[in-house]
């Protein structure tokens, strides 16, 4: 099968990192393809950034011209996802959500620990919409950018892992999500460092989205239906720069 | 003071009726500046239509150059007021929100009335986010097409009646919202149908934003802040159709 | 218009600040009509004095001969207004809830900052029923009696603003509420210290309640249905003291 | 141990009627002393009435001289529990909590039959705030004012069953409690028609407080802490007719 | 009337030492009927002892040969009441539930103390179950396994006193449970050092119990349907030593 | 791989139907090794069946030799698994929850059809405790006992299918989970009669089984932490008949 994976930022750079990520943990006959956004931003944490993003992963996917059995949305927190389904008749899994129910297969309560502050809310406002709120008992701020992230995986993972020491002793959490795609190398460190097993949104998208594949079970069009047909000036958007 | 009042589409017969419908509402020292995105679909119902609105909404009123005191979303169930409010130092007041807002003022529990059946889920995640999905008890469709709640007022108002004496009779409520831009005008329809207050969402948002200048409050920074300076390619997004 | 501003306790001092502050953020063509109950506590914390208080309000706004517009509950975490907005056919708008409303719209997440431990349970009570409590994570106490606050209005603006940092630091706030009456002019204090936005209950009420008039909206009698003729011993309360 | 049941309403039959319904299942070291309000309404149905009531209960209970171990408040959906439990140190057990809390013992959902629709938003606000509505499938009304349930018991029964019956097959209730002092005789009647439990609340009530007090168990006064002294108007009120 | 007393664990002393609890409260009609299960764990901790308690319960209460009234499940925070309700006609009631129901009637938010962290998310769940953790505010952990609290009372005031300060003062409890069996001898240790009210699981749920009997209540058949006649293996389970 | 598919009854039929649906989703590598446990009930409805089958099911899988890698539980809404993953160091995967968690990646809200009434509030407790309930709509019960859906197909298809369109129409549902093992083979019968995904649970659990492993995730030992040493009466269970 090919699963399409999207990276929710500009920087190709992270689209490489996901992409190998996501090979490492696919099936044997399964293929990443993984796409960059013509447009955005090189870092996706504001909702500015993410509204942007969700179109422009929309148009992204779009293009594609090979056939594909399921998308994976790698980016954390986003919006987006409804959008794309509708366009869409194969299984669209978002790494938020992934990391999540993955999470809670694994134990009882699960704590994010992600970039900046300003994306907690957004973050938050996603577990809850998916159903997935009431096993999470804290989503944290390490204060790292997202490239700073990728920049310098020493310092994120010591960031990433002290945060997640403080969800395990004081939020009570016994699972960790890594919330931000790109830190799937990291997991081993903050497993280290909780004794508690780590998530990694990413690769638990693929994961999962191979599952609904091998189940022929196709996205509910009674909740994402086809937009219907209308007129719709300026899309797909020709003539944005890199496009 | 001066508002501006977003469509969501890019029918500009219905952003001038809801202009109309906010100037009739205003006090006396406002302005309604009422505008049209410049790309996007002619009607939103849609998650994939409503994400390019999202973007087409942050691109109209980017281009506004002359100052302004609040900004009101005419959309009901968008995605988007996240974005918005991170790039403005102005409150930003989403329909959908308003009406649920003012119809809590009015009574114990409260229904939206929409237009097709598959808005509601939308329209249920934008109540959940906004911490009002508490005393909601239901949101029905109509199953009119917003533009056909446009073009045929006497068919729309009959269904949007009939559907709000279900919410009032077998769900419970005391309040009704018109869950479409544009519905101002049928108001007194319903109410007459249904004998309980009935709450547009466009009218209902102008008043809240008069209110909250009045006040001098602004948005909070520390909710949405201002998008960090990155590399961002492709915004604005200059050579669209119509822009 | 005219609004007619209750008072919760039988200090005029109390009375006058409120009106004065009310008076300062309503529109051009509103009168605000600041009553005093004629019996009950000098300040109301306990549950004991505040269902006193609910009756002398009833009281005291039954007693009313010229004609209002809207009732505007000055009080914080009050029980009562159920009662009332059965006896009326116009909007009676609680501080409480205003403010709770007011602050959805500014951010994501609202504390409330006010007197005595013993009233936190009692306006958490209260932001519940009004459907408010989804989007509050703290209601904290300063220790400060009702009168305390505002006769060394330093020392409360001064316990106000630790309290509403601890609610932005600790617990995720982003917007702060005053939760008791006449402290308006405490606001810009707290907003200083904690740099978000700061909502006074009885100035967001009075906001609220202009808007319901101006937009013809009456409260639901779906909702508060006038109370059934019956037999009442004891009412109107013909003999009590300063009545 | 002396147990004071108070009537909410200042009909001095339903009085007689729920001390005698108490009496029957009190132990046998147990005194039941009714007590009727002194002022208030023939029957208690509105937010209004229930606000008097909440005085009037705190009015008639501070004017017992003789020692007593428990109070049940008889009413159902009632105001007033907080304000009398800081005015006492013995419990206060109010017959809403108390059929809710003994039907959550005997089964995983219950329901409430009462008597008419406008009761039916204060009765599960004192559910919510009692942490209790988990497992409430549904509040229903029979339509019946609180002084017919009384007068037609036959009809009362009729009515009672039907709704309960309802409330079994649609909303999967697996117990019902019933909403109003003095229906413990139209019990069995509920349950022949059912075949599941019933419970009436002031009898429940009266067991609970007797619990209670073989316990030693006393209300907590971290939640309920007696008034602050101050400065009171009208308070007692002495010259109500008939006090 | 007589009421089953069931220990969850294996250990006599234990038995024997909430038989006397509970005979101190029960009224004076009332006989207490200990009982040891006859395979099991010496104490139950974790949820591989309580399923093996679950069963061991059903076996040993399915073995007693003399009428009994009702059922206290002494354990805290165990699986198997539903199961041991459907083989019974008499009312089930469990400690865990018990303390809950007579903590929300004494005030308005509990905490619950403990032994070891490993029994915290069961006795989540269990309040959650029963819908009763909407006032819950915590439930903490002394460290202490069942068996230490048993053997070293002087340790375990000391302990159980410690955390329940920290509920008070830092999770916002007014009222206190003891969660474990045989610990009703601390509670006045732990009430010394709280200053609120102190629920023993097993004394509470002797107390529910009298009274469901004396209300001639009995569990909703609706809810704990008995089994159907159908072939089981191995049940009951005749070789298990010492049964 | 190898999978350990553990049956909830005692009927080697059902064991052997859901052995060959789960071997027609495993992966090239996966084996899947189905094991009948050595007691109790030859179907499990009840709770007392189920706690029995928790029982059963420890032992059971604690007796197999060979080395494994995930166990996935078959039966649906069972209690047990927690016990179960405190004693291995392998993902255990609930049918129940592994079918809701399926269904929340296909759509918004998801709706269970199972056999008996008598199921259902143990359907529902599991997915509130499992962090699911959010998105779950209704839990139908077809009326047809467990091993008639099995004798039945014909029947069985046609009262799931009936019950499904209900939860579509009525309930909102978008997404169908068969609430039953061995029901595997008639999900595309109500695919067809809905229109919407249906979701078996058994499938469901190999495919999330297969993932976790792929991703090398354990259980987390701080939610199922291994039972402390300590003396057992009884367990194993050595001379049930048939073990």
């Amino acid at each position: 099968m090919r699963i399409v994976l999207v990276n929710a930022n500009t920087t190709e750079a992270v689209t490489e990192a996901i992409r190998q990520q996501a090979a490492a943990v696919a099936g044997p006959g399964t293929e990443i393809l993984a796409v960059t956004p013509s447009f955005g931003a090189e870092s996706v944490e504001s909702n500015f950034e993410n509204h942007l993003a969700a179109v422009a992963i929309m148009d992204r996917v779009a293009a594609i011209r090979d056939p594909f059995d399921a998308v994976v949305l790698a980016g954390f927190g986003e919006h987006g996802k409804e959008g794309l389904a509708e366009l869409l008749d194969v299984p669209v899994v978002d790494a938020t959500e992934a990391a999540a129910h993955v999470a809670c297969l694994l134990g009882r309560r699960y704590a994010v620990v992600t970039s900046l502050r300003r994306t907690l809310g957004r973050i938050r406002d996603r577990l809850a919409l998916a159903g997935l709120a009431g096993n999470c008992v804290s989503v944290r701020a390490t204060g790292l950018p997202v490239l700073q992230l990728e920049a310098d995986p020493e310092r994120a993972a010591q960031r990433l892992a002290e945060e997640a020491v403080l969800a395990v002793d004081e939020d009570g959490a016994d699972v960790i999500c890594l919330g931000c795609a790109g830190m799937a190398e990291l997991a081993s460190r903050v497993e280290a460092a909780t004794s508690v097993p780590v998530v990694d949104g990413v690769t638990a998208a693929v994961g999962l989205a191979e599952t609904l594949v091998r189940l022929y079970l196709q996205p509910s069009k009674a909740a994402y239906p086809a937009p219907r047909p209308k007129a719709i000036t300026g899309w797909p958007l020709p003539s944005v720069p890199g496009s």
